[in-house]
C-alpha cells in the first residue's frame, strides 16, 4: 500500500487538510485497545491553538475510548483508501482489531498514546480540551498537539461524504490568492 | 446569472451539500440591515432536528447580526460563484450592501427574516438553538428549519477552501452503497 515520507507540518496551517471537508480515520487507544473509525463530521475552530470540533456517535466503540483517554489521532487518507473507510465505517472495533483487520500499520505518536495510522497522508495528534457540549451533542473540541504531512504533493487526493453510499472525489485547485487581502488569506 | 428551480429538500438530509465541505455564503437580516458572508468552518451535528454548528468570526459584520436576529441562511453556492464569495469575503457588510454589490438576488425565506441568495444552488433557513459555547468559540448551532434545492442535478459542483488563496473544485461522484450496511447509509 502508498506511504508518504512525513514531516513536522505547522498545526496552525492543517485547515489546508481538514477545511475542504474529507473523510478522516480517528484512531485511538485506551489501555491495551486500540481502534478506528471513519468519520465526516468535523470542522476547524481556531488557528491557535489549532482547535478541530468532531461530532463522533456515542454508540460508537471508539467514542468511550476518546472519551476515557482524552486523545486521538485524526488521519487524512487519499482515495486509494476509500473501500478501506468504508470497510472500517461499516464494521466494530469491539470484537476486531481493526489494523490488523485492514492491514494498516501504527506508528508511534509524539505526543499521544494512540497510533498514527502509517497509510494516511497526514495524521493530527491530538488532545481532547473541552467537553462542554459532549453530552448533549457528542462533540469534542481537540487541540491538535502535532501534526505530521509530506512535502509533496501539498492538496491531497481527498474523499468526501454526501450520505446513501455515495463519495466526493477531490478535484482540481485553483489559486484566486491575488484577489485576497493578505490579512484575510 | 445561472439559477435553480428549487423545491422543498428534507432537512434530515442536508448532509449531502453540507458534509462535503463546501464553503458557504451565510446571508443574515436584522432590523433593516443584511448582509452576506463567506463561511468555510461548518459541521453537520445531527440528522434530526437536522443541527449544524458554525464558527464565525466575532470582528465580521455578519456575527453581530445573527447573534441578534438569532437566525440566518445557509447558501450552497456552484463554481460560478467562486469569484463573488472571494470578493464576498475580503469586504465588509459594514457600509455596503453586498447583494446590490455583487448582483445577488434576495428571495424571501418561510421561516426566517433573512434573505435566500436566489442564484446559490441550495438555501438552508436556520434558527439559533444553542449558544452555550459562543463566547468561548464563537461557534453557533443552527437547526436548520427548512431546506429549498433543485431535484438536478443531484450534487452541485462546490469550492472548498485549503487556505492561502486556494480552493479545491469538487471532482466526481463514486456509489459505494454495495459496501454499506444499511443502518450506516
Amino acid at each position: 500500500m502508498k506511504t508518504y515520507k512525513k514531516h513536522d507540518f505547522p498545526v496552525e496551517k492543517i485547515r489546508r487538510f481538514l477545511e475542504p471537508g474529507p473523510i478522516v480515520l480517528v484512531s485511538s487507544r485506551w489501555k491495551d485497545e486500540t481502534n478506528i473509525m471513519t468519520m465526516g463530521w468535523h470542522t476547524v475552530l481556531e488557528f491557535s491553538p489549532s482547535l478541530v470540533g468532531c461530532m463522533i456517535t456515542g454508540s460508537n466503540h471508539s467514542f468511550e475510548l476518546i472519551r476515557k483517554s482524552k486523545e486521538c489521532v485524526i488521519n487524512i487518507p487519499t482515495v486509494e483508501l476509500l473501500d478501506t473507510a468504508v470497510a472500517i465505517g461499516n464494521c466494530t472495533g469491539r470484537n476486531t482489531d481493526k489494523f490488523e483487520k485492514f492491514g494498516l500499520t501504527k506508528e508511534s505518536a509524539d505526543n499521544v498514546q494512540a497510533p498514527l495510522i502509517k497509510e494516511c497522508f497526514a495524521n493530527l495528534e491530538c488532545k481532547l480540551v473541552d467537553t462542554r457540549i459532549l453530552n448533549k451533542y457528542n462533540f469534542f473540541i481537540f487541540e491538535v498537539l502535532k501534526a505530521h504531512a509530506p512535502l509533496v504533493p501539498k492538496y491531497p487526493k481527498t474523499f468526501h461524504y454526501t450520505g446513501d453510499g455515495v463519495f466526493m472525489i477531490s478535484g482540481e485547485h485553483i489559486n484566486k490568492r491575488r484577489k485576497f487581502k493578505s490579512q484575510n488569506l
